[in-house]
């Protein structure tokens, strides 16, 4: 029991609640609760119009109530889950709706909805209504079933049907395409899981791995069992089985149906590999990929497709209020564009300057150096890799040092910062890519070292998310920073960062980095490998 | 694995594929593939305008690829399943929609997210680009946390910043609306199951009957494992966690996030019972119940809620044409009707008919006398109760024989259809009902009583989906109305009932009905108890 629900027995009247308190908008309403009689209904009904009732058990949400709502739906009347509404609940529903214009039912193929919706026409009837009503078995998944299941293609007969409705068309003609519709279209579904009912305990007859083909949507067994198929193939079996009508259309509409317990992202990558079959590229519209006939939570999914003429695509793309409906949309190819990777700036032009070039050499052999030392602290405090880390920075720098922009600051640092995003794994990578890249650009308005090390520290904290005292490289290079803007040279900045490093071997706790997860005791007396690495960079730098 | 896909290394390549395709528009497009580059962007880009662009890992989709669109995002960045986009893709997408008027990235609060969407926006800063940054942090599971994780709350900011970009506001006024929203909005989340990743081993830590309170959507653990809470027990836990600025705004925005795996039904169910809480009473707006922010088919949900004012409520209603926003619906009080469960015609009168009275009571004391005869038939080919089923309509016929409108012979048969609805189990029971309903509406046109009944029948047979010779009570029936219509009058019509039934010992198999589970063998000579029934009814209205 995985369910998030209140009593067992009130599923259905919470649920409908809900949505109508939702999606009901001033335009839904329902039935006052009588026992076994759950109805939603349009709040303002035109009965010159024909009245278009359907419904059945419930757990396939959001139908039917979802496709209540101008040009769908007049009303949807709702039985427990997977269970046929009452005869009672039904005639209620044509009382309801039924004018001049008379109603027309739209029944799922399934015993108990033929007999209570047949019985409550028919009372209606007695009742000097005029109904009729037209049943779906849009299922192909058994070859030559006398009784097909009605599924997902029913919601073709509801759009449809229901702009005939709306549009103002006689019972005879609204029953009419309804028919039509109804004897076109073809569905076949296929899921991984079954189905979770509330209350009950879950009987997975699907062992890991497998798949059943042909499936209905009440947790019935499928026609078939067979090995997890992909994406593709289960998209190419499924279309293989499409009869005469879809196989020789020149346009379909589609239904890719969510059994409830799909993500939406590989309802995405099922949409594309369906897409792709024969019967996909000729698909002009299609209605999801979206959860509209569920079995529950069932994962899986079905394919509902329909032969296109002028008239019912028409019929298909017009408006309507159904709060559920998402529309059919046309399928387009992917239009891709070719987007630029390329810097959009000068690219650097290598300069020397003797001063920058012995500046960065010493820091550099200061960070290889330094290796199995920086190793040693971070195996205590982290994962052993700083010194590594660092001095494969370092490396790269060097090997590039004589085609750098040695002789424009501004573009060094974007330089460096370049080779570090290229070169260094992890978050320090980013971090120093960050403080260097922002240090550019504010060199590159005209700011001062001290200031522009000060502005890609700030962003460096804004994004890394450290303060000063978080026990990380900071801790050394906001001081010799500090010591720089306070015109202390960098014989003081590398004081300062020394003087930093070692503070953080007090540090209680890590608020972020890497030893954010170790207890403080574990922490005792080792400095931050980063912020050591930081002091040594900067002590290359005494003059 | 229960995974419709492909390749494991092309899930989201093929994912966006299928979205773009159907979803696409003509509005949407996507980079041209390189390797770790997965942007989706508008078609048609106005630089004059502020620019938006979030994204992050995949898996939680319809985020963020289902909010590009006019008035919501420019572009998102994907990157592989729950894992942050490369600052390659990041700074492609900041190049490809950053015009004269700058750029805003929307980032969630993870370590990965905020230092590539970083460094990208330091890099294209040094390029000249104007590129700020939001970082939501919506997440309220923790109490002051130092970092709280960005969930579904990021869909206000996005849809909000989105309003103010696309009416022409400037870099700084988007930044400061998407920080304001960023700062007020509040989310918690809960899940009863943990989530599948395509190409990974299920590790189910939750065992059945529990929730994890406070969990982001990567699969993380919750902040607290309880009792799987009742769904009004959810909500109310929920709901006392947020902080002061939802507890005392006077009207409040919701996002009621479906973490992939809920099913419909359920959510509205959910929805119903955070709409009862305090806060919920003062939730003007809602944005769902739908999967929006999904942890790919995690069973959970999460309340986001942000307070409102006029400004915002302005933005959060304005149009867009992001394919997966389901727009901020009004909470509305749930309409409620009192329909009618009464029947619209009159109401039945008794009158007297003496023969009418001999033929109706003759017929029932026949049924009654064969109870155990009939049970007897239907032990060896159904579940042996049709002696009873029939025997009890009679008896309540029989009851209320002084009450029945005997001399109006429409009204006589809905009044024993009325009785047989009520009386009868089953589909028998809804069979005959349909029967007498029908033949009622036909007497009550004029037509004949052969006539009537042979209507009635066809009713019976389009409801029931049988035929006659599928070994139902219509293979006596149909004869006997046969030889009614014929004038061999009700001798003649007794003789053709008991003939039909008679012949049912010698049909193969039943293709509907009671008997239609049961190999041919087991029928062998027993005749269908139904058509024996009929033929008892019949057999006492000689002359």
């Amino acid at each position: 029991m995985t369910h998030f629900v209140n009593d067992i027995g009130s599923v259905i009247s919470e649920s409908i609640d809900g949505y109508l308190r939702v999606a009901g908008g001033g335009m839904l309403s329902r039935a006052i609760d009588e026992p076994g009689v759950k109805i939603v209904l349009q709040q303002t009904i035109d009965r010159s119009k024909v009245g278009l009732v359907s419904g059945g058990g419930s757990g396939h949400e959001p139908a039917h109530v979802g496709f209540v709502g101008q040009g769908m739906l007049t009303a949807a009347v709702c039985g427990e889950i997977f269970a046929s509404p009452s005869v009672d609940a039904v005639l209620t529903a044509i009382r309801a709706v039924t004018g001049p214009a008379g109603c027309l039912l739209i029944v799922k193929n399934y015993s108990g909805d033929r007999l209570n919706f047949g019985l409550a026409a028919e009372k209606a009837r007695a009742e000097g209504l005029r109904v009729e009503m037209v049943i779906v078995a849009d299922d192909i998944a058994i070859q030559n079933a006398p009784r097909p299941r009605g599924i997902a293609g029913t919601l073709f007969v509801h759009k449809i049907a229901g702009y005939a409705a709306v549009r103002g068309q006689d019972l005879a003609a609204v029953k009419a395409v309804a028919e039509r519709v109804a004897g076109a279209v073809q569905s076949i579904g296929i899921a991984s899981t079954v189905c979770n009912i509330p209350g009950r305990a879950t009987h997975d007859r699907l062992p890991d791995g497998m798949a059943e083909l042909g499936l209905g949507i009440h947790g019935e067994p499928g026609i078939e069992r067979i090995a997890l198929p992909s994406a593709s193939d289960a998209a190419r079996i499924m279309t293989d089985r499409l009869g005469q009508g879809p196989n020789s259309a020149p346009a379909l509409a589609m239904i890719i149906n969510n059994l409830g317990g799909m993500p939406a992202m590989e309802m995405s990558l099922v949409a594309n590999a369906i897409l792709a079959t024969e019967i996909g590229r000729r698909t002009a519209f299609v209605v999801g990929p979206a959860p509209l006939m569920t079995a529950l939570d069932m994962r899986g999914f079905s394919i509902s497709v329909l032969p296109l003429d002028a008239d019912l695509t028409e019929s298909l793309l017009a408006p309507t209020s159904a709060p559920s409906w998402p529309g059919a949309r046309a399928v387009l190819p992917v239009s891709a564009q070719l987007l630029t990777t390329k810097p959009l700036g000068a690219t650097y032009v290598a300069s020397p300057n003797p001063q920058a070039k012995r500046a960065v050499e010493a820091v550099c052999k200061a960070l290889i150096a330094s290796e199995a030392e920086l190793n040693l602290l971070d195996a205590k405090v982290g994962d052993g890799d700083t010194g590594t880390t660092m001095a494969g920075a370092a490396r790269s720098v060097l090997s590039a040092i004589d085609h750098l922009p040695l002789n424009n600051s501004a573009q060094l640092c974007a330089a460096v910062s370049d080779r570090f995003t290229k070169i260094m794994g992890g978050s320090s990578g980013v971090l120093l890519s960050i403080l260097f890249a922002a240090t550019s650009s504010k060199l590159a308005e005209g700011a001062s070292w001290p200031a522009a090390l000060g502005a890609g520290l700030d962003r460096m904290e804004y994004y890394g998310g450290a303060r000063e005292g978080d026990r990380t490289m900071l801790d050394a290079f906001r001081p010799a920073v500090r010591a720089l803007e306070n015109g202390d040279g960098l014989n003081g900045a590398a004081l300062a960062a020394e003087a930093g490093a070692a503070q953080t071997a007090k540090m209680p706790m890590a608020r972020a980095g890497r030893s954010s997860y170790l207890a403080s005791r574990d922490l005792d007396g080792v400095p931050d490998p980063g912020a050591v690495a930081v002091a040594k960079a900067f002590g290359t730098l005494r003059t």
